[in-house]
């Protein structure tokens, strides 16, 4: 489903010039729905009901939205986390995808425990993500990226990244205006040029608490903590 | 160390009748220290510098605290998880160490996997948890308490307690005046009757988002978003 903006979720809304023209570029048409959002954390689905030029209505459908709504986030949420030794990913991925991640990228980072993946491996881990969607009742699958080094790795929206001292809170970035990613390091941590690239990014670093914890943990720790925001 | 609530955490905190009355029951001593929290979350370590018949001055001592925090929560978080099949508490107890958890609590409930653990089992849980203690550098290691009957647990301080349909969230309930039982259950979920029981005490239901969760997730997700509070 299409997701379009709206300058305020509400049972009828009227799309000017430039919203409309966005419909027609989707090839909208009358009696089809899309995914509202207001880009302050509202969302719903609308059903288009008038299409004209430089004039669109949408109504509020609450029916399809609770379908549609399934039980997937606001926006995406990509989880990054490092190449883990053994079996360890494939917990990580089965709670990762419980717990509402879109996407799982692996990453190779400089500290690594691992430096690749095998191709029989990555097909598993595809395969228990897709087990643990139908298991979790998710109208998604997480895909599951081979890695990249995260000294290249991309990102749209917010990252987040847990790091041992970090101040901030993974509450204080939920407003859902954009996709969120939220990484995770390898047990030796994030090299400080790792950090120092991300943060030069725009990366925000968050609080996982004073504790140490093992790498298969805390990106759960992040998950749980978005899950348990009632996302 | 004893703990003391104060008006308000300052440099300087100067106790009237009432306060220092409680600071002279507790036999303290000048040059002693004690946790200090003004009962909305905030806390420290203040030293006793001046005690006279109704009226006594703490000063903020930031080594003591930085020391006697450790990486503990403000008030110890029990942990209550209905008996789960095969070598699931393994994965629980260890992440719930790493995360904070001062105490285990097993707990028989109605759709129970499992009724019972063994010594052996049990013992090995108490292993686990001490190593991941020693592994998160934490100060203490969590109690594994040997399985009660949901209906007849007993809690101190706030319940919360994992449930499908809520809308409340953990992080409304994290001011940190008591101590604090977090609770999931097991695969099959909590029975009508426990859920019952469980409210008419005053445990408030929290959300884990819309998805279901297994029963060996759920604990982490619940410390997880505590952890994320930088707890």
């Amino acid at each position: 489903m299409h997701r379009v903006q709206v300058p305020e979720l509400a049972e009828r809304m009227v799309l000017g010039p430039q919203d409309t023209r966005h419909l027609q570029v989707l090839r909208l048409r009358v009696g089809e729905c899309v995914q509202v959002f207001d880009g302050r954390g509202a969302q719903g689905v609308g059903r288009l009901t008038e299409l004209e030029p430089g004039r669109a209505v949408l109504e509020r459908d609450h029916q399809a939205q609770a379908s549609a709504r399934g039980a997937e986030t606001p926006q995406p949420v990509t989880l990054a986390v490092a190449l883990l030794k053994g079996d360890k990913l494939a917990d990580v991925v089965r709670a990762a995808t419980e717990l509402g991640a879109a996407r799982i990228q692996l990453l190779v980072t400089a500290h690594a425990e691992a430096r690749e993946i095998g191709a029989q491996k990555l097909v598993r881990l595809r395969r228990i993500a897709s087990e643990a969607a139908r298991q979790s009742e998710r109208s998604v699958t997480p895909e599951v990226v081979e890695p990249v080094r995260l000294m290249e790795c991309d990102w749209q929206g917010t990252l987040l990244v847990a790091h041992p001292g970090a101040q901030a809170r993974i509450t204080d970035f939920l407003s859902w205006e954009a996709p969120l990613t939220v990484l995770s390091g390898p047990e030796g941590g994030l090299s400080e040029a790792e950090v120092a690239w991300l943060t030069e990014r725009g990366a925000q670093a968050v609080t996982l608490g004073p504790r140490i914890l093992r790498a298969e943990t805390a990106p759960l720790a992040l998950l749980g903590a978005i899950a348990a925001q009632g996302q």
